[in-house]
């Protein structure tokens, strides 16, 4: 089959390399109908994180199930699937616990090192998927190619935005700033209005992103970033800050601009993966109380109480997809999400 | 009147300094009927944070009203009153989203720059409070001299423990580890203890303050720290931690054991004044999940909570006082905690 191998920084080869087998009772092999590029792809595309050996890559997809393991139970040869960015059994303590991305089976695709074997990443055209009665969700039948994209969003971005908004306690009334207008921000938005937020701040510079972002439900857009931005944010909140910040970036500057956003008592919901830092202020925190939670999104937790409302055209978190490209192209994917000339890259097979 | 006054490290003495006087329409003057001696007292007294210049000090007490300023509407002359450890309007923004120490027109007892003049700190014969109808609450009549120090204990420690287990989301049924074994931590437990939790375990090495922990609640005890302390916490709780963990010192170190004994996707509550630090691991806590929230406890608003529990004698945090001393022994006051021979010390002027 053909997979995508990142060889090191701007090196994405689209390679002949094996089938994938069945190697433990409960894998499944699923056939990828949609893959995509993920933000974090681009670290080591840009060569923040270095590519120690060829691997392959990708942590998005959906598709068919095509063969599975002799102790796979719910999931059947033929089902739709929803796959998270990461595989896992939902069984152990952490996964009963909703932190599902803590699982103490599971693991990372496209990571090299896996015990029971080679990891496929997503950005192919077949995934064995390890635990496939805990990582997969079948879909209530086969989609119609319109949803696809939205399905394909419960794999990461609009659960990794609702974990956002969930780590920082959204709720009926909530007023909330974003900060990012990424793929994973503009889901935040979305993840903030169906919580019933009842102000939602875009931060975003980007007129194409802004249109989403009000698409998606938010009320105010703020252009100005650092001490402009924070006295913007604080104006329209009382003089005090947002009750919920949600950081959807990752780096100093965002997450300094999460913490000062939000008033005394309220919270920063991160999703940004901390790209090398920062380390955070505690002395700040502790003066004006803004608590800090969030981290890598236990995304598959979520897709049972978000499937309905994508299934049901509700919500639409596809729309951040404004590219799609034939996964031969997926070199000129990477490029496009780089160069920011695309919000998001859909793959197809 | 006399009133204690920090010179420098270890030099605490008692002095006659002026009678405050009203300044305001909104102030009231409150004869101390008992205050106390903070961890977060030893700070100056050890030297750890420089004193500049002489200034008053102490920020606990309960007293009797001596007379109010004409605009006070809601506090009359002859009540007994809780005074929170700050003071506060409970109008402002901030107050009414339950943030009363990050009151927009608030201050602290005993700091020598305040707009309106000098301010008292608490251990002394009388106070000035400013705010007084928001700063004030007065019991439901003169309390019985037995519930004094649990009352007095609403100034700060009891409120600031319940802060610490309101902040990392204990509620019904929540696994619980409290790291401190001070007046705070103590009364950490004791918060965990009435909203509900399951499970709480008390960090502690001291037999004297490990009763009053199981007194107060505490399930288990855990005289371990550092990593073989991690261990044991994660032996207790599936492997992966507790839910809540609740810091109340303030050092790395034991921040480091709170975040280390939080299960992924728990809470650190934190309510220990950092100490020159720690800055967070921002990626140690993506990758677990493990949020942090707390700061300067809002006592003010937890006093409605708190208050009749106290009142009726179902909760008794005055357990935390095991030493007593009029105020012309505030100086032996301070070396008893400072030596760790008291938990807390009670002063009666």
């Amino acid at each position: 089959m053909r997979a995508t191998v990142i060889h090191g920084a701007g090196d994405i080869r689209l390679e002949e390399v094996p089938d994938p087998q069945l190697s433990t009772g409960g894998d499944a092999i699923v056939r990828v109908v949609a893959a995509c590029v993920c933000g974090s792809d681009l670290w080591p595309y840009r060569g923040v994180t270095p590519t120690r050996s060829p691997h392959r890559i990708g942590h998005e997809f959906v598709g068919v199930v095509e063969s599975i393991g002799s102790e796979v139970s719910t999931i059947a040869v033929g089902d739709f699937v929803i796959a998270p960015f990461y595989d896992c059994d939902m069984t152990c303590a952490n996964c009963l616990n909703g932190a599902s991305t803590s699982c103490l089976a599971g693991g990372w695709w496209g990571a090299d090192d896996r015990i029971g074997g080679f990891a496929d990443g997503a950005q192919g055209e077949f995934v064995r998927v390890p635990h496939a009665d805990g990582t997969l969700v079948a879909t209530p039948g086969q989609p119609a190619e319109h949803l696809i994209p939205s399905l394909l969003t419960l794999s990461d971005v609009m659960g990794t935005g609702h974990h956002a908004a969930i780590s920082a306690g959204v709720t009926e009334g909530s007023t909330v700033v974003v900060v990012g207008d990424g793929a994973v921000g503009l889901c935040a938005v979305l993840a903030a209005k169906r919580l019933g937020a009842s102000r939602i701040v875009a931060m975003s510079r980007n007129p194409d992103r802004q249109a989403v972002a009000r698409e998606f439900g938010a009320t105010d857009i703020v252009e100005e970033r650092g001490d402009e931005g924070v006295q913007r944010i604080k104006d329209m909140f009382d003089g005090i800050g947002a009750d919920c910040v949600l950081e959807c970036v990752g780096t100093k500057e965002s997450m300094d601009q999460a913490l000062r956003s939000t008033r005394p008592g309220g919270m920063v919901g991160y999703v940004g993966v901390p790209n090398g830092g920062p380390e955070l202020p505690i002395g700040r925190m502790f003066s004006s109380n803004v608590g800090v939670n969030g981290g890598v999104a236990s995304v598959r937790n979520y897709i049972e109480e978000l499937l309905p409302e994508v299934w049901s055209g509700a919500i639409n978190p596809g729309r951040v997809f404004d590219l799609e490209l034939p996964l031969a192209e997926v070199a000129e994917a990477y490029a496009a999400m780089d160069e920011r000339r695309a919000i998001k890259v859909l793959l197809k097979p």
